[in-house]
């Protein structure tokens, strides 16, 4: 059996696995307050070319998304995201319940745009009853999105210039940050992403290490006293240093984007597997989730020999699948996937 | 330098990295459901005798407590804990922030007594007020206590028997469980607790893992919908099978208990280190740590050479400071703190 | 100017004011435990033929629901309501602040189906992923709904039922629930709404009281503690008995329908004043609020000698508007209108 | 029977009854922004001296304090007050209920000194764990305090000035302020409280009116979008100007102040009561709650003819007891009680 279900199917990187044996039996005080976590956020600050930023480094992504996210807000604002952000759809309610409304805004593409991020501000404000209406502060954006398509620069470049007009905060969910800007159709860079919101997060678990995300703190406004709230939301890994070599091997000679090419890779040889016979797809993804458009009969020949998942229903006979590759994806899983399909 | 600040000074036990690294390529599903979860599970029950009891996997111990304590209340009640209880004041507000109540008792070994228990239960219940007071509905005690004291069987069969009879549920926080049991003093096995409580964690972070905590939950009525509790707080780990991989290695062949009697053992020796000079203790802790009350300029020197908290001031003179083993506490490291001692 | 832009215009029913200044200097014990309110528990369980409920007397409506609502919910779990449902838009995210995403359904009439609550209940329950989402626990419906609309009893039943079915309890806010039961389509008695919903409240702010609304629960498991959740939320008035008194006087003989009757007649005069021109009408309101479509033009004539809410846009050149009547609409503010609507 | 148990026994003072009877039919917008809370405002603002103030009115105590500490506290910071402080005790955990811990410290008087809350604000930010802590950022009085005693302008200013000096928060409950004001020993104005502090409220509920706080805003940072915490934790009445004529009433020709004194007169007439007999007082206080030490067969006796609340046990056989004027207090009770207590 072939898994191609997620992108945290296996453990980490090599290198990371053998960084954490040779540090194993080093003493280092506790909370992200080592030497690894201070060479990480050095590389991770080199890397984006942020100088002035703070680097966290957290356990997961509904953690950090909760974490910032409460943070950021007072008591009666909330957070614009698409239909289907992940705080909106996949977290169990993380974001109510530390007492802030996530306002869902429509999306057919999993992303939204300036335009729409100005009506719902502008709605809000006309109102005359907007005191008795939950006040948009802050947008929450994924990249890649959940279904793997991507912002150009100049479309988060127009969502920033809103958002800095309006007087709220940026903050990008970078779950798969890595295979976003591995894809064919990015043009936009780390700095760039830095540059173009207060707060983003480099996902660390679904791109090579065992777990962890490196969130950088692009907005001054925000840094202060960031370790409570860390702490405050479990967040704070006793043995930080976990995460600081992990994040330190991860960008020390370029590993992030050598690995995350490799995704993308072989992301499109899955997509030639299935558009060699004609298939189509679900949304136009360039990164590492794609999603074809299979017959019911199909996805259940497949699903004897591979683990994927059944995204949605398209019609009575016919579903969206999701197909995950990752840094571990190996060419002989591609071979039996691509066979299969070429039998199907 | 020697440090001796914490129990979480080292990453994990050897047979911990090396069974990371030999599944590191396994592809497993996420969130818990995989085979080594399992495994753990099963290691833990069996250990426990505790065959009915739900356990689950979570990264950190403020993840923990905040998870279980706010699964258990209604909105209007409290969770009862001894003033210096790790939720009271380490957990920088937690607690409160899913919107309960600590109802801190005064203790000065850091235990609780089923007597105090009973009056604040009788206390509220007998203020014609009530209904504007806290509802004390839980109680949190810890195993050992951040004292280093243990309670006897007897005492916590009565803080269970009372907690019975008023309603409450008793969870206990084993942070450091194993220290406890493998304690000179100590005459409650891990199936003794499992049968005293409602619900208790067994402690990774600073009992031979990297990370990770094995939540046993007791009682029935605790366990519904309690995955949905441990997503919403951010600690359902995607890849979880690294929490069943750490907990498998503990639980296999007695591992746990054998790296537990090695920090015993290594704090009986710190222990006699200091009264072999006629040192008084803050405490009378058996278990990793350990207490002594130095004059401030023997702590200064010994400063110079080993890394240990100044826990409190005793008087102008004199502080109490404290000393931590674990499973990976070094002989060399003995022998250098021996002869400094008796070098003051 | 005559005000028609909501039904809180005015202060209370003449015969409570009048039934204040009698009661003014009387002493009673404060927080709702005095005679008037538990009079006023009686006429109500009455009225409802509900001798087995529990009868609460809260200041508002906001606090009523968030006080049912967070009472209600584990931390885990969401309230399904229609979208335009005044919770999900017009309570400043006061939901959401006591930790619960709010789970709304499209809705074109203000009303949920039984339907489409099947549809969400069952969509978590197969989605596999489902320990990930908010778990709809509870479902929120007004009588009548923001847009005037009134349920049937069959529909009622149906609602009920299917809560019934899956575990959920259903809720029915009755701010304008005297307008919703005198309304000429209604074929539910307040008998009937108490056997059809686990809680539901009688609103008197809009209904001939200066303010309070009954909150009756019918359901036993939803009784106990409740008390200390009024307290919590700031409901708790300690002057409880001008509730009562309030209360007292709108169900001694009558007095609540008889007010809601004078509101309903003054309301199909509303209608018939804009239907004998051949207006249109937002949605098929029987009750207080009624909601025509004007040209703006004419919009802005009206506004210069009557107060109305501009609800929405509906194209370039018309506006849906609302009127509302009340208890205390007078015929002389309703022959101005008339005039002035056939001068347009 | 004659009742002395609390200050809120009857309605409200009769020109605040006549005010609401000829007003009843008057037509107003809701939610406070009527002409009557306008004048309200500006009456209070001339008290207080206090031009460039914002006021707000609430419905009750809890909600105001509520509201006001959550909206002013961020989600890792807590509340200093005394251990005997109404939100540390009597409400329900409402605080924690929104997030936050209340910091209570010792206090035999019910007041809190400059000192002790300068030693909190240190021991927090002195101890190197200050991040796994609860972030001293507000401290809470209430003037009169809830054991009758009373701030003095030089402690005032003093504590004023460590808050300012730490960046805290200062903001008073004054359920009880005209009493406070009124007292023999006070020497602070209303203008005094405004300068002293960043918020405050001024009761309503317990002087003279039927319910209502009129919250004081004079810290300019506090001030933005404090009608949407209002409306969030539901103290936005819909017919707010129920609120404006009661405060417009009370500040028209110095009732306040008037009835105030009557509450004082009949305090020290119930002091001279006990006092004549050699009866000990749990608290010195000057204001309208006195706390009487009695006999438990005295107490007994008294039972059967007034209502008062036993406070609490001072030995076997004697306990405090409190028994509370007000603005309603009639010489006819008192020449009872007089009466009665000569014949103990």
């Amino acid at each position: 059996m072939f898994r191609f279900d997620s992108d945290y199917l296996e453990g980490a990187h090599p290198l990371i696995i053998k960084k954490l044996a040779e540090t194993n039996l080093e003493q280092t005080i506790g909370y992200g307050c080592d030497p690894h976590c201070e060479r990480a956020t050095k590389l991770i600050k080199e890397a984006c070319k942020a100088p002035e930023s703070d680097v966290h480094f957290l356990v997961g992504g509904t953690q950090t998304n909760t974490t910032v996210i409460s943070a950021v807000l007072r008591p009666h604002q909330g957070v614009i995201c698409a239909e289907t952000g992940h705080i909106n759809v996949h977290e169990s309610g993380a974001i109510e319940a530390t007492g802030h409304k996530v306002l869902a805004l429509p999306s057919s593409d999993g992303k939204l745009t300036a335009e729409n991020i100005k009506n719902c501000y502008e709605s809000h404000w006309n109102d005359p009853n907007h005191e008795h209406m939950v006040q948009p502060a802050m947008v929450y954006i994924s990249f890649p999105t959940e279904k793997g398509t991507l912002y150009s620069k100049s479309e988060l470049s127009e969502i920033f210039y809103v958002c800095r007009e309006c007087g709220m905060i940026l903050y990008i969910d970078g779950a798969r940050l890595g295979y976003g800007l591995a894809a064919d159709g990015c043009d936009l860079s780390l700095p760039d992403i830095a540059a173009l919101c207060d707060a983003f997060y480099i996902g660390g678990t679904k791109v090579g290490a065992l777990f962890g995300e490196a969130l950088v703190i692009c907005n001054n406004s925000l840094k202060k006293d960031f370790r409570y709230f860390i702490k405050q939301k479990g967040g704070l890994l006793a043995k930080g240093r976990l995460l600081g070599i992990q994040f330190e091997t991860l960008f020390e000679d370029g590993l992030y984007n050598e690995i995350s090419v490799h995704a993308i890779n072989s992301a499109k040889r899955i997509k030639k597997i299935f558009e060699k016979h004609g298939c189509r797809f679900l949304s136009e993804s360039e990164t590492n989730q794609q999603f074809p458009i299979l017959k019911n009969s199909e996805i259940e020949k497949l699903l004897s020999e591979f683990s994927f998942e059944t995204w949605c229903e398209i019609n009575e006979d016919e579903s969206a699948v999701r197909f995950c590759s990752s840094w571990a994806t190996t060419d002989e899983s591609l071979d039996a996937l691509e066979k299969a399909v070429d039998n199907l």
